[in-house]
């Protein structure tokens, strides 16, 4: 929806003025909100109304206040975006606008262009020839580049809630906790991926290593070999458990299939990530049928597109990790276009990071056992958003169960 | 295993008594362990020993004492448990004995006689007549009762791990985190149930309304449909919201099916509550044909003794509610005989209460999707409490499933 | 806010019907919010609008109603509420009303009434000769009482923001997070305490065990001592720490002055428990001099009227412990009229209980560290409760500081 | 404490042998425990016992097999470590042994030699000319370097208690819960700090933003001035908020001094990093007047010597971050020489890395509200780390009053 605010003023109650206008607007396709109604003591005070005037398109919402001129309805003035220069490489010029996750358009030469891409706490550099802004992190900024600063002449739209078919995304009026009762809305889940597959929207799957400790792995291969996932972020600890898992059927030195410790168990992880350096990277590894099972493998196997960041608590790390933590975040935000849907599983780091990745639009889908986590990742402001307390391995097991009622 | 202190003392490394005794022991089916052994200086100084003399029974330890006396070896003396008077009805005498969940014996009268039953935070009467012991609550205590005071002549005997078969409760060296694979565990524990039930013992169940807010109760009426339980212990809310599911389909206003709320869904437990007020309670609703299905009526239908304790935060309660809460505890300690098991699912209350009924011999696990509340639970100082820190419906529908692999 | 729906038929917009209606509410000390407005396509065609008219007292909204009628807007009808006769002793009539903790109005015999007193999961008995409407407890229905049934004709009002002040109830959006800075919200609920006092309101402290474990009960004991504390509910544990700690200077067995564990301290606690029922309760303890120190004694002589609530995991209990969960609610209800604020800390039990007696008007504060507790406690659909995640001794080491700021 | 195995076979309790060996040990200054001992059935079948023999230096235990051999005491032989070639630059050898964190020893060419540095999850490379074992991370190995491979020959060294003074880490059985006292262990924490600063033990702070959220900023910038800090491990986050503050007066847009939000406040942490970087660091900022006060403030003035990892949620990041996770790992390395202490505040990440480097000798406090961290990060294998649970902002405050009783 696309809205301009205008202002009446003079004998607007007394005279036909106001029904006249809401009238116009509903008669033509728009609607309305009375922000402000200021009525006069005596009658022949002067009134003051300011309305909210929106349609569904640029166009309608200007042809209804050109109409509503003529009732004496006055637009309320944008003011143009106040544009400063950046002082340095790397540095945004004072008081620079900081984005949100939300669809955002500034206002300059008179027009209102949108700001791409989507993308939180970063500036806006607009190319005044060009009439196009982009937002732009720290370190893509350049000395002299024209940067939005202030607040004026910026206009952020909120994702609307779609009319049509209520999602699992809008009736979910918040986390769903650990006391609730979980399958229903784990098959709304499903429905919406599936949805997602058809349409041929991206799903990201966003992994901590809890997802191999909890014996969640087959679950997510599954889904890989399925087609349900097109991008793979994590870290060294989940690519490195898993192959460890396929390498030495243990996790974190445990036996997935019974639980027990193994001897030494330990170490293992730390051999696994030799053999892959030894390998030189995981796709050389499976190449050399050094690995032959596991989430890595299949990914490999089905062309699922994955960074794996690195962090400093990693052990080795594996040859494929991204140590820099700035070219981390440029690969994964180069992997976010074209996202429908993103399944943050048992992680907080990761998650974090690319939750201030996606625009608000992409729906978002996190699951962790702990209360803590859920809500500081779904606290995002938008209903696109929601967080399941709940244990990784049943709920995967479970959404697996939905997606492939016949086993794969 | 029973065992006896004895004292050595002389030249007993320098002379052949140590190996001596040793040989002895070792020769006639008693173990050893050294307790202490004090060397002296030079070679002509006397030394000193003390060594634990054990054996499979009190037989075998008494004739080996006898044994070793010939070598000088001295018994180490135990005192006799010290009793005094309850000073009036209700109070014990200063300085009572606090028993733990242990087994335990007092020795009175020459002899070492059982305290039953075992059960903590209780005091000791003896019955000097009948050389009988008894862990009494204060409610039991009546004026004049001899009770142990002190710690002298008291021993308890620490739960043996099974040398024939390790279980699930012996390898699990501690809780199992949300961060571990759940599924072989959860084999051994529908293992454990499944021998316990062959074998004729009793499994209890004490439940949380947890359970049927996250829709597992379809799967614990299926434990009870075939046998598994014996014993229900819960509360107000277990059985309110329970009825308040088999009565209008929602738990706590939340309709399991499909996870969406119900209009004025919030007064559905209150309702629920007042239709078996009116029937006259739980099993006259059941034949009156009120209620229908769910756990409350799968108990009654199977038999299943059931105790719900009051507490300050239940509404109504039900009828069959024992609102007084030392009342409830009687009732629940009467219950607590021939159990081999018991099954703790999202309560902290009714856990920490029912574990201080139970002797550490029952095997007790405890499911809860906090962390704190399972640490808290099976931190008893047994080898027979293993926690799980996992979401109670996917838990008990894989324990289901591991018990009817082909459905009930 | 009183209000009333009225409803505008005809030509509405095209006509001066409806600035006419919105200039009488304004101009005669009303307002209006515009509920719904439906526009004919045609100019010819007939319009529809719902506005809810509201004034500052129920006399100033009839006065508007009887004047809007003359523009033609009619009152939407405001449905008597039904009445039905409690079946028999302790069970209301099927489809009874189920209250909230917000005060709420009965519609009868052509009047608005309100139901006193505001407590929640009651239902309603209406005196139709007094015209007095009752919240009753299960316990409290008779055979034959009328109570109200189906949800016509009851009002409720929501608590208003007051105007002159902002609280910190109220600029609190939500819980305060362990990870926010804690000093200046503990000020002002500091602040609070005083004005309360100032104003001669009741202050009641909801406490577990954790206040002694952690150290904290040297300040409550400050608290008592000047007069901040007209209320104390608890339950046996509380009571029974405190006195073990005020006898033996440990809580749990734990010495509070140097936290080392005291050998075989883990039975202080039953020991402390014997002395006051040998002692025939914690007031003849005082008396007597066996209890002379400690939160339990500052209550006795303070006249800090206190209820300790019985559970079933209790140990003893304690003689003043009122076994029987109705009796202890009764108890509770009793004392909990002309109270300003709750602080509730370290208790769930006790904390949800109070809750659920408390009506929304009290202003309640929750303190707990585990988040999960205090947000389930302060959920309750008002801004009168604000929790904060944070460790007890602290808090209340503060709490203590900013309203003693020279000691006492 | 060093010690070497010794066998003992034949009639060893028959005769003499077994006594006369016990008292050789014990008369030349060792200790011995006997681990193995097997008796014939009959009087003159062989025995066999096999004894850990030890001392309080390699030479002693030297002397005392010396001398047992000729009681006819065997030495049970240590197998020389294995050793292989790295297969490629950062690539070790399969089977590699992997460290712990405890001090070790690698048997080699007849004599056992120490693995410097002391970290965990490394290989162990050795030079074979100097006699010389280093510990060695993946990014470390260079082709060709000899490796041990398998387990023989490895000895580990398990913390010993000291003797002379019970330290808090030592009586600290565990993590100190929520529901513990908590002063008494803080005043030990500061004796222990107090203690290690006059002794000339660095002191490391590793913390995470939290600190500064929860107001606990100003308590450590004292630390820092009082000369209690020597290094500050943190992240972008901790830094950029703490700048925030010292900026702006909020942290992630809340103001400290009476909580409240501040207008677009949350955009006040991303004008703090570009402060930083217009100003060219850190400490350039402090030089210019840019940056008067905080924590990194107090870290430039004191001479604190700081690392600021990058991770890939950061924001920015300032330019003394350093961005890649091995470079970060290195720097953090490179500053743990001479520790004596590291305090762990509010950070999992940076907690559970810099754990990662530490040797066990180093006492470790970690402190945060959550206990599942503290569980995390302490349950380490070692009595030198102790947990709190608790907030941060009151420990702190405590921790400097008791430091500093008079202020600073």
């Amino acid at each position: 929806m696309f809205s301009q605010e205008i202002e009446l003023r003079g004998h607007i109650i007394d005279s036909l003025i106001l029904p006249k206008v809401l009238d116009e607007i509903l008669s033509h396709g728009g609607n309305f909100k009375i922000r402000k109604i200021q009525i006069g003591q005596e009658r022949t005070d002067p009134s003051h109304a300011r309305l909210e005037v929106s349609g569904p398109s640029p166009e309608v919402v200007d042809d209804l206040v050109r109409r509503l001129r003529q009732h004496g309805a006055e637009p309320v003035k944008e003011a143009e975006a106040q544009l400063a220069e950046a002082p340095a490489d790397g540095v945004f010029p004072q008081d620079f606008y900081v984005t949100t996750n939300q669809q955002t358009f500034v206002h300059t030469h008179g027009k209102w262009i949108e700001v791409k891409p989507t993308i939180m706490d970063s500036g806006i550099a607009v190319d005044e020839t060009k009439l196009e802004a982009t937002a732009v992190k720290f370190y893509s900024v350049r000395k002299g580049m024209k940067c939005v600063v202030g607040h004026h002449g910026v206009r952020v739209m909120p994702l609307q809630r779609a009319t049509d078919r209520p999602s699992v995304f809008e009736f979910m009026a918040s986390n769903v906790s650990s006391e609730k009762p979980k399958t229903a809305v784990i098959r709304e889940i499903a429905e919406e991926i599936r949805r997602a597959k058809e349409q041929g929207g991206k799903i990201l799957v966003v992994a901590g290593p809890a997802v191999v400790h909890t014996g969640a792995g087959e679950h997510l291969e599954k889904l890989i070999r399925c087609g349900y996932v097109q991008r793979l972020f994590a870290g060294n600890a989940l690519a490195a458990h898993d192959i460890e898992q396929a390498l030495f059927g243990t996790s974190l030195g445990v036996y997935l299939k019974h639980g027990a410790l193994a001897d030494e168990g330990h170490e293992n992880h730390m051999r696994a990530i030799n053999a892959i350096r030894a390998a030189g990277g995981i796709a050389p590894a499976v190449e050399k049928g050094v690995l032959s099972s596991g989430i890595m493998y299949q990914c490999v196997k089905n062309h699922v597109e994955f960074v794996l960041a690195g962090s400093i608590r990693d052990d080795g790390p594996l040859p494929d990790v991204i140590t820099d933590a700035i070219e981390a975040q440029k690969a994964m935000r180069a992997k976010v276009e074209g996202l429908s849907i993103a399944l943050m599983m048992g992680t907080m780091l990761h998650s974090i990071a690319v939750g201030n990745l996606l625009p608000a639009a992409v729906k978002t889908i996190c699951v962790d056992i702990s209360p803590a986590v859920v809500t500081k990742l779904t606290d995002r402001g938008s209903f696109q958003a929601i967080g399941l307390v709940t244990d990784i391995e049943p709920f995967l097991r479970e959404l697996v169960g939905f997606l492939m009622p016949h086993g794969s």
